[in-house]
C-alpha cells in the first residue's frame, strides 16, 4: 500500500555567521509550511551557513550555535511537522558536521557526516571529525536514510543504509556551483540510488558566500533514473511536494510538481555570477558598487552583471580617459552606461599622470603604464571611500593567470566577478547577454553591450597602439593552455600534443607560476570552473618548479 | 658493548619546487660528509622543500620528484654511507609523505608518515594518505625507529616502534617557527622517548618559505631528558656526531659536540624575521628591497631588519613628506637611514596630492587620508617597477587586525615582515636591536633606531595632530584583546574578565571581523605567533557573527 508523505524542500540562502538571521529564516519557514508538511528538509549547515571555516573552532561561536539549534528545536513543539536541521555540533572536544531529525520539540536522531571533503575548496578535515555511520529512521511508515552531502558519493554509506532496508534517501547539501556540476550531482545520486534501489531527495543550499556560489538545483530522483522534481537554480524556493511511496516498486509517485529544465551553460554561468556578486554586495551591506569603464569587454560585462544583479542606480560608472585613450573607448563606455541606465561620470587622469611624471622624472615604459593604472585605482578607491560603495575589479581569469594586470591599479577592488572567467568566455557571455535577459536580472532587455566593444581588438590602452597580443598569445590559444595547466594539471608534453608550440606553452607556464604573488593579493571572485584561483588552488609563491 | 655510529645531521635550507637545486645540495652534502659518516639524515621533504602545497597534486611534478629521488639514491652507490631521504611519493593513485632509507644505490626501507597535520598552517590531509605504521630498521647493530615529524607527537607510533625494541629514534621534520615552539618540540620528544626509553635525534629543516620560517634547532635527546647536542637556529649547518650507543642504559654517549643555547624570545623572533625576509627576497631573485620611511617605528624596524637580512646597499629607503609631515618625522627617517648606511632619497608628495584634489574636488576626511597613502604607494611601486626591487610593506599585526592601514596605500608591497608582530612587540624588538647585533646581521652595531622614534607617540600623520589613539585603544590594551581573540579564540565574557571594558572589547572584535577583506589582499609576512593571519587563520569575509 502506498504511504504518503508531504515533504517540503527548503532551498534557502543563509548568511555565514548570522545565527539569529538564519534561525529566524528557519523558524519562519516552519511557521509557513508546517501545516501542510510532514517533514521540512533544510540544507547542510543551514544554522551557520556554509562554509563557516575557522569560525567553528571558536568555542564561543559553537556555544551560540548550540543555543540557536535549541531554539529551533523548541519551535518544532508548536507544529505537527518534523524537520531535518543540519548544523555543526560540539561533543566533548570534537566537532561534527551533523543533521538533527527533530519533532515535537525534541531531537529524535542525530545524523553525522562520515566522509569529510578536504580537497578543492573544502577544508572539513581541518574542522570536523568523521562521525559514525548513519542509521535509518522510521518516519510515517517510510524508512528514511539521511545522508549529508559528501557521504552520498561513497559506497559504504548507501550500502550501510541499504542493509537497513531504507525506502528512501534524503541528502542535505551545500554543494557549490561549477560548470557541469549539476549533471555530476545527478550521476552521483544515481549511483547512490542504484545501490539500494530506492529514490532520493537532494536538497541544496542556494546563495553566494565569498568565492562560492551555491546554485540550489534541488531534485528528487527515482531509481529508474527519472527526475520527478527539480527546483530552479540560483534562487531561494520552498516547495511542498506530496509524495506517495510505492514500496514494491521502490520509487516515489509525485503529484504534479514543476521540473525546471537545467539551464544551458552560459545562462547557468551568468546566473551564478549574478548571484555571487549580489550576495557579496548585499550580505556585506554595501549600498552599491563603483566600476571603472575602459571601453573594453571586461569592464562592460562586469557593469552588465552588476546592473543585472543589483539595480542600475546602485552601479556608479566612471570613465577615466588619459591622453592615450581613444575617442572610441570613451564613446563605447558611454554607450554602455547609457544602455544600462547606470549613472556615469568622466574624470580625466592627465593631472594625476603629470604629477607622478613630475615626482618621478625617470618613470617610463612598463612602470609608466602601471602608474597610469594606479592613478585610476586611486581615483576609484577615493570615490569608494567617499560613498561607501564597493569598487569592483574587472580582471578575467586569463589575465589573473598570467599577471596581465596592475597590482594596486586595475586589480583594486573588493570583488572581481569575472576572476574565474576566461577571456574567450567573457566574449561568449557578453554575446549571450545581448541575446537574453535572465529572469532575475534588473537590467534592460536587448543589446546592452555595444557591438563595437565586442568587435574591437583587446587592449590595455596604456601606450599608443597597444594590443594584448603584443604581450600574450591569442586568447583562444592562451585560454586552452591555461585550461590544461590550471584545470587539468597537465605537464607540457601533454599540452604540446594538443598542437600548441613548446615555446608558447613554456612562456604561459612561466607567467602562470611567477604571478602567484599577484593572485595572492587579488580580490575574491566567483568560482565557476573546475579549478578557480583562490581557496581552490593553493600554490606556493616561492616556487622554482 | 657500546655500538658506534657516525651520524650526520643535515639541517639544510631547500627551495620549494627547486628539484634540481635541492638534489644538488643533497648530493654535495653526501660528497662532503659521506666519508666520515655512517648515516646522513636530511629533513622532511628535502627533495621538494616544504610545504609544496598543491604542487604535489600535479602528476608531472611527482614524475620529476621520482626522477630526482632516483638520482640521489643512485648517488649513494658512490659512498659507504647510508642516507635518510625524505620526499613525497606516488604509489598508484595515492600520495604519501615518506622517508627513504637508502644505501649502496638502493632503497632499503620506506617510512611513511601516518598522522597528517591538517590544522593551523598545515594541509597535509589535502595532499597525502596516511601510510602504514613504521617498522624498525637494523643499522650498524643499532635498531632504529624512524619517524616523520607529526608522528612523533602520537603515542601509537612510539609504542609500535617500542614493541619492536628500537634502540633509538630518528625524527625528520619540517617544523615551522613560532614563539615557544622549540620548548614544545622538546616536550614532545621527551614524551616520545619516555614511551620507549631510548634516545632521539631530531633533524629540522631551516629557511623561509612564504609565510613560514623553519628555524632548524635540530637536537639529540637522551631519555633522561639531557640534550646532548643542539644545532644553532635559523642557519644551515651540517654536523657529524660520533655517537656511542649504550644499550643497557638506553642512551647515547656523544663525543664533545656543541650544545647551542636556545635564544631568548626577542632574539629568536628577530632571527626568524630576518631569515623569513632574506629567503623570500633571495629565493625569489630580487636584487633588493624598497622601503618607505615615515619616521615611525614600524618602517624603522622594517628597515633595520632588511639591512640586517640583506646588505645596506640592497635596501633603498624613500622619504615622502606631505605638507602635513612634521620636520621631526623627516629628521628621524634620515637619521635612521644614516645609522643603517642605507641609500635614501626624498620625494615630496604634494604634487600628487594636489592632482587628486583637482581631479576629485569633493575628496576630504578619511578618503583624503587614504588618498595620501595611495599616492605614496604609487610612488613606491613605480620605483619598484623601474628597479626590479621588491617593495616592503611595513604594517604590524595590530594594524592588520583592526584594518588600521590603507588598502593599495601603505599596504602595498610584496612582503610584510612585521605582519605577525604586535605593535607592543615592535617596540620591544626595536629596543632589543639597539642593544644587540645578531650574529648573522649585516647591519651595524649600536643604536640603529633613533631614540626619538622609540619615544614619540605613534601617528599615521595623515592629518594635523593625528594620533593612533584617536581611533584605537592604547596599544597595550589593543594587543592584549587581540591576543585573546586571535590567538586564544576567547569569547568576550572571558576577555572582560581580564579587566578590559566591554565596549572596547566589542569595538576591537568588530574591527577585527570586518577587516578580513583587507587582510585577504594583504602581503604575506613571517608567522611568529601561535596564530598568524594568512594560511593559519581562515575566516570568511562575509561573516555576520
Amino acid at each position: 500500500m502506498a504511504k504518503k508523505l508531504d515533504l517540503t524542500i527548503a532551498q534557502l540562502n543563509p548568511v555565514v555567521g548570522d545565527l539569529d538571521g538564519n534561525r529566524d529564516k528557519i523558524v519562519a519557514t516552519m511557521a509557513e509550511y508546517a501545516d501542510r508538511s510532514n517533514l521540512i528538509v533544510f540544507p547542510e549547515m543551514i544554522v551557520t551557513g556554509y562554509p563557516p571555516d575557522d569560525l567553528v573552532l571558536k568555542p564561543y561561536f559553537m556555544q551560540r550555535v548550540e543555543e540557536s539549534v535549541n531554539e529551533i528545536i523548541a519551535a518544532t513543539a508548536e507544529h505537527e511537522c518534523a524537520i531535518i536541521l543540519p548544523a555543526p555540533v560540539r561533543e566533548g572536544d570534537q566537532l561534527y558536521n551533523c543533521a538533527f531529525f527533530a519533532e515535537n520539540g525534541e531531537i529524535v536522531a542525530t545524523i553525522y557526516k562520515n566522509h569529510l571533503p578536504n580537497y578543492g575548496v573544502f577544508d572539513e578535515a581541518r574542522l570536523f571529525q568523521p562521525g559514525p555511520l548513519p542509521e535509518a529512521i522510521d518516519f510515517h511508515g517510510v524508512r528514511l536514510g539521511i545522508i549529508i552531502c559528501e557521504d552520498m558519493w561513497y559506497q559504504d554509506i548507501a550500502e550501510t543504509l541499504g542493509q537497513q532496508n531504507v525506502e528512501a534517501f534524503i541528502v542535505v547539501n551545500a554543494s557549490p556551483y561549477e560548470t557541469q556540476k549539476d549533471a555530476r550531482r545527478i550521476d552521483g545520486a544515481l549511483s547512490c540510488v542504484d545501490r539500494a534501489g530506492v529514490p532520493l531527495v537532494y536538497v541544496n543550499q542556494v546563495g553566494g558566500q565569498d568565492e562560492l556560489v551555491f546554485d540550489g538545483h534541488s531534485f528528487i530522483l527515482n531509481p529508474d533514473g527519472h527526475i520527478i522534481y527539480r527546483a530552479p537554480a540560483c534562487r531561494e524556493i520552498t516547495q511542498t511536494l506530496r509524495l506517495e511511496h510505492m514500496p514494491v516498486q521502490g520509487r516515489w509517485l509525485i503529484e504534479s510538481a514543476p521540473v525546471h529544465t537545467p539551464m544551458a551553460q552560459n545562462e547557468a554561468i551568468y546566473e551564478a555570477l549574478m548571484l555571487g556578486l549580489r550576495d557579496y554586495v548585499t550580505k556585506n551591506g554595501f549600498p552599491g558598487v563603483i566600476i571603472g569603464l575602459s571601453g573594453g569587454i571586461d569592464s562592460a560585462l562586469t557593469a552588465a552583471l552588476a546592473v543585472d544583479a543589483l539595480e542600475s542606480e546602485c552601479v556608479r560608472c566612471v570613465l577615466m580617459p588619459s591622453p592615450i585613450t581613444a575617442q572610441t573607448s570613451l564613446d563605447d563606455g558611454q554607450a554602455l552606461a547609457h544602455n544600462l541606465g547606470a549613472p556615469h561620470e568622466t574624470i580625466p587622469i592627465a593631472p594625476g599622470m603629470k604629477a607622478f611624471e613630475q615626482m618621478l622624472p625617470e618613470i617610463k615604459g612598463l612602470a609608466h603604464e602601471n602608474m597610469q593604472s594606479r592613478v585610476r585605482g586611486t581615483v576609484l578607491m577615493s570615490m569608494s571611500n567617499r560613498l561607501g560603495y564597493m569598487l569592483l575589479a574587472t580582471g578575467n581569469k586569463s589575465e589573473m593567470a598570467v599577471g596581465y594586470a596592475t597590482l594596486y591599479g586595475d586589480m583594486c577592488g573588493g570583488f572581481n566577478v569575472l576572476k574565474d572567467v576566461y577571456k574567450t568566455k567573457v566574449y561568449e557571455l557578453a554575446r549571450w547577454r545581448n541575446d537574453h535577459k535572465p529572469v532575475s536580472a534588473h537590467g534592460p532587455h536587448g543589446e546592452v553591450i555595444p557591438q563595437n566593444i565586442l568587435d574591437k581588438e583587446p587592449t590595455a590602452e596604456l601606450r599608443e597602439n597597444q594590443k594584448d597580443t603584443d604581450s600574450l598569445p591569442a586568447y583562444d590559444v592562451l585560454d586552452d593552455i591555461l585550461y590544461c595547466l590550471v584545470e587539468k594539471d597537465m605537464g607540457w608534453p601533454q599540452i604540446t600534443e594538443r598542437g600548441h608550440d613548446e615555446q608558447t606553452v613554456e612562456h604561459v607556464r612561466h607567467m602562470l607560476d611567477v604571478n602567484e604573488y599577484k593572485r595572492r593579493q587579488s580580490a575574491p571572485g566567483v568560482k565557476i570552473t573546475e579549478r578557480a584561483f583562490g581557496r581552490e588552488r593553493r600554490y606556493p609563491m616561492t616556487n622554482r618548479f
